[in-house]
């Protein structure tokens, strides 16, 4: 798909703010595949789409979670998590997209999880560190993203966890077997 | 069994230094058995045979979790995390102590788990805060005990996630579980 049709696709679905994160991750995303050799295109298309769902109703993200042969134990997680895989099942169904690459990059865009795709960490991290994102830490992980993308990753998880925690929030599981996968990796 | 008996049966176990620590834990699961309800006796024999596996040899530790139906993953993970479930393997054959409950606290006092039984609480958090243990955030969690023992133990918890993120170590699964647990049912 040309990046102006969905662009056009994704404007409708989101606020003018969510709509310039998007534009940041895109760019970002662009810049880390044609760094680290993943599929450019690929990495535009996803990072266009990765928030598609962001602004759905709780109910119809529900809905869809338990009808669509999702992880139900989502449910009891942070509803926060629920855009991603809703998002990639909506992307697939409402704007066409059928490539399983693009579609796990947005699945699991905000979880991670065990044995992540270079498109897969291309997304998620392009998605932390995109110009437009201002937080504690997230300078450090920029850095770090353009001499190792393992690495930042790493440190993207973790600061993930440790916010998590400070809120005293519950941590989806496939969050923590990112974190665990990816340090046994940099172990090896 | 005796406290004089169980002392004699770990001390031969254990170097000076680690004995102390024990005597220490032994206090204060005392302390926290009074104070929360929990079966005073039982706290004193899980604390004063805690750590009985902690200077067996790694070998010989392996072997034991190999041969003896444990969690077979624990082999991947930390060996730290091995004398705790080899310990309440060698409590019950070595010194004969058969209650299942000190045997689940003894266990369990290293990576927690799901569902923790009042002594198995007070036993992790007996040996998170005895007077001997001095690290950053020890005495917020002290303080803590004396309010709610599971603001502490979470507390607990979570200090010891960080403190693996920080060391960049694999953090074992049932420890995530204890902290997804815990605040599930703070939150409760």
């Amino acid at each position: 798909m040309e990046r102006e049709k969905a662009l056009d696709l994704v404007k409708v679905q989101l606020t003018e703010h969510r709509y310039q994160h998007t534009l940041g991750v895109m760019e970002t995303a662009i810049t880390l595949a044609e760094k680290y050799g993943a599929d450019v295109k690929k990495a535009e298309i996803a990072a266009i789409f990765h928030d598609y769902a962001k602004f759905r109703p709780k109910g119809e993200m529900k809905e869809i979670i338990a009808s669509k042969g999702m992880p139900q134990d989502l449910l009891i997680f942070n509803s926060e998590l629920w855009h991603a895989p809703v998002g990639a099942y909506l992307v697939e169904t409402e704007a066409g997209i059928s490539d399983r690459e693009v579609l796990d990059a947005i699945r699991y865009h905000t979880s991670g999880r065990s044995n992540m795709t270079l498109l897969e960490k291309i997304i998620y991290l392009a998605d932390y560190i995109e110009p437009g994102r201002h937080f504690p830490g997230v300078e450090e992980v920029r850095e770090m993203a353009k001499e190792n993308l393992d690495k930042a990753l790493v440190k993207a998880v973790q600061n993930t966890i440790l916010f998590l925690m400070k809120k005293n929030q519950m941590i989806y599981p496939e969050t923590f077997y990112t974190y665990n996968d990816l340090i046994q990796k940099l172990e090896d």
